[in-house]
């Protein structure tokens, strides 16, 4: 399976409300204690993980996500009782996902694909 | 499972050799008979759509579409025996992986997440 990526999203409307980068969001603002923080560990801006905190509050019936009040560096986040649910269940349902991959279709692309590709051919 | 999205990609090395653009490509090729005739129905360009063929035909042991001479407009394509194999394979994966969805966990995110999102709220 080494070989496959499976990208499993939710939508609510046209937002997708839980993904890949969401949970791995979820999971740093938990480890970290802060937005900020979580966002510096993934390599992004404040503003995007922010960004993203907002669209899965807003997706979500209760926030997944919630701020201490305090402001500048030491405001902290933490997950909601719900936050924490979603994320499990986000976590069973990939780990679920991926388990039903196994099987002849798998095995039979994984044979036809290299193991790299040829190089490509300069065109004009 | 209306509001799920399941994106199952296949790689070589570090290109994507086989995913939901690349098999809608190959299914459109088959179809129209020809790289630009795909690319058109799928809106993209022909140099995107002959990117995409490479990439594919530089991954998998075989190539998955060989084009005919002839030049111009008149050129045309189609899918070798390892082209449309390689396509029903991925579709059937994709369908045995998206039957693996329902559950518990899939039902408790599902009753989470609001039909559509909250409004945005404007910050500074």
């Amino acid at each position: 399976m080494a070989r496959l990526k499976l990208k499993l999203q939710l939508y609510c409307g046209d937002e997708i409300a839980m993904g890949p980068g969401k949970a791995d969001l979820l999971e740093a603002i938990a480890r970290e204690g802060s937005i900020s923080g979580a966002g510096r560990a993934m390599g992004m801006s404040y503003r995007r993980a922010w960004l993203l905190v907002d669209v899965m509050n807003r997706c979500f019936a209760k926030p997944l996500v919630e701020t201490h009040p305090g402001g500048g560096k030491l405001a902290g986040a933490r997950l909601t009782a719900e936050g924490g649910a979603a994320l499990a269940a986000y976590r069973a349902l990939s780990a679920q996902v991926e388990g039903g991959v196994p099987g002849a279709d798998y095995a039979a692309l994984e044979a036809a694909i290299r193991v790299a590709p040829l190089e490509a051919q300069l065109h004009g």
